[in-house]
């Protein structure tokens, strides 16, 4: 295989959207980051002499060989990050695609099935707040006018976003044409836990994404002087976040799922000024739909008790990935372990539209990921792309 | 009295900062919105004839008459404001001392010392941290190399800011010419509570500021993905931020203080990934020293059982007025309550620096303050101007 390619395309990565400071990625949707980034995914794709294809939502395709004849095999990942990622989350599925297509040619292969790479966009909704927007938006999965309508931060909708950074947004929406072209797809991600450490194994095969969503909770209070108010006159919507963060913790212990509150909100944030509000935000899953169901319940029934309202923003069942073509994959790779996972990723998002889709993980050492420390060692990284080519060689075949 | 001047110059202030969206002010130092203010203030200055003059701070003071010759009576605020603060707190005081400056000479009065009207900088310290900046440097409260210092939320340091606002920072220290020309200070200031309501009157005269001080607090925890994640492995500081904010109340109410978690800052602040820092400040405050230290002693220890730690950004020990000045002033002004308070301002850091000080408050109808919701009535900010115009009329004399 071509460690070259691997080793290159890494370097030219590594540099862009890095944060000084944290030493984290901020490569955010339809930033200077995000363009930077495209361009350098087409280049990619030119140098290959491949046909790069945008989709209905812009997510980048590049194609050997004609998918419009023949559905072909793709493979590939995304390249945002959410705030302060490591460099490993997305972009090491296209580089490894990339490497796996050049290792295909180098062996002299032919392939009987088109071959894709493609890049997602705005996978982790760092920017938007809904994750997997660019396939969820192709499987119509996600509203063209509800994606256009999201606000960022700064109030900035996806619509102005898309027109600033010169982007065509009538044509958003689901894409029959860029499904049908996909006969199978095969993601392959760092791993995001420890399932590889502790089985000695250096790749694994997905089996599926455990049941998943993020909910806003608005905690309405009174602006007021931090020195002035006597505490029985106060109505401090931090008090509400100090409970919800709380009750988050104990119902996901209670009911064997995790729960997070890891974004927070402060109007006007100012240290002598009583809130006059807060918005925070829950991610919850389980391994059991039934069980983040209850812990979203028992955390409502505390925000309403606190006079806030809670709603979703989104919301994946359990994703089960083809189940032949992942014990297919397993056997192909030396009886690779079958793992699920508690993220989610555009290939969940394919699968529930239909497609035959498969994932491979790469073992992390740590397990530590959306962190400027997640990290996999190179060898295992190479492990990765040479599983990747046998399984493109086998599809494709 | 002039209502005319009060209102001209209430309305000419009034879309100065306003945010559309909350309601409330957002005027931070050294910003265009600062900028503007400043040149409302000069121009209001030479308006009325008044020689205008900058201290080593930046302060600006319009006096009447000559303060190098004999030190004069100084009334005014500041104009800036808290994140969505209200139009009164600062400009109150800014708008009475012009108003008042106007109505003696319309009653054809000649003072027999000069009279000045001063706009402190930065007194919320919304933008650095640090409160009363502009009375503390001159006062030599606070070292030129610490102002300097003082970074805001992007990583702008006050030194830098200055330079971007075109201000001279070399000069920037203790002034002892600026405080020798202050013979006495009296500022009026919206009450920041419900005193004067419970009492029936529009205006009191102020006794003292209670002892109040901030506190960083740094809440380390470990990045990580909120969907893979086990809540075993976790080192979460939102939980810790919890404990923070429950402890603060709780100590406030054993000991009779008051104390308020009203800004944080979350890093990376990514709906799934869990936080590396979580960054809150304490404001606590009460009737006795002792009271505070005990609230901070009993946060700091839930602070550092979660491995955290907090330091100290400000404290100031209580503040009297003077005293023979306040009771003369109560008794001009028809007896008028004496009232302490638990917010700080740049006549406590003057009180504290030896400057015969004084302060008067304009009756609140709801106590709210620091929000947009802060109001007084009209008759009552007259009848503030009325009794800030017998003040200077007797002190002048």
């Amino acid at each position: 295989m071509n460690q070259g390619t691997f080793d290159r395309l890494w370097g030219e990565l590594e540099p862009i959207g890095r944060d000084g400071a944290s030493g984290g990625y901020r490569r955010f949707a339809l930033t200077a980051e995000d363009a930077a980034l495209r361009e350098w995914f087409a280049a990619a794709a030119a140098a290959r002499g491949l046909d790069l294809v945008l989709d209905r939502a812009g997510n980048q395709w590049a194609w050997w060989g004609d998918p419009d004849l023949q559905p072909g095999v793709a493979i590939g990942s995304h390249l945002d990050s959410v705030p302060d990622g490591g460099a490993f989350d997305g972009p090491l599925g296209v580089i490894s695609a990339f490497a796996a297509l050049d290792a295909l040619r180098a062996k002299g292969f032919t392939p009987d099935r088109p071959i894709g790479v493609v890049n997602f966009g705005d996978e982790e909704g760092a920017r938007f707040g809904v994750a997997c927007a660019g396939s969820r938006v192709i499987t119509g999965a996600l509203s063209p006018e509800r994606a256009l309508g999201l606000a960022d931060a700064d109030g900035v909708t996806m619509d102005e976003a898309l027109q600033r950074a010169g982007r065509v947004t009538e044509e958003l929406g689901r894409d029959e044409d860029a499904l049908r072209r996909v006969g199978a797809f095969v993601e392959l991600h760092v791993e995001q836990g420890r399932g590889l450490v502790d089985l000695g194994r250096p790749v694994a095969v997905g089996s599926g994404i455990r049941p998943h969503g993020r909910w806003r909770i608005e905690l309405p209070g009174r602006a007021d002087h931090a020195g002035t108010t006597r505490l029985a006159d106060r109505d401090d919507p931090m008090l509400a976040l100090a409970a919800v963060i709380v009750q988050a913790r104990h119902a996901a212990e209670r009911h064997g799922a995790v729960a997070t509150c890891g974004k927070v909100r402060v109007q006007p944030n100012g240290v002598n000024a009583i809130p006059s509000l807060v918005t925070a935000w829950l991610d919850a899953r389980g391994s059991r739909r039934d069980a983040v169901a209850q812990v979203v319940a028992e955390v409502r029934a505390v925000v309403e008790a606190q006079g806030g309202s809670l709603s979703e923003e989104s919301w994946t069942e359990a994703t089960g990935f083809d189940v032949p073509l992942t014990h297919r994959l397993a056997a192909l790779l030396d009886n690779a372990p079958v793992l699920d996972t508690g993220a989610g990723h555009d290939a969940g998002v394919l699968a529930t539209a239909g497609v035959p889709t498969a994932m491979l993980f790469v073992r992390n050492p740590t397990g530590v990921s959306h962190s400027p420390a997640e990290f996999a060692e190179r060898d295992d990284c190479l492990a990765g792309v040479a599983a990747l080519t046998d399984v493109v060689a086998e599809l494709a075949r």
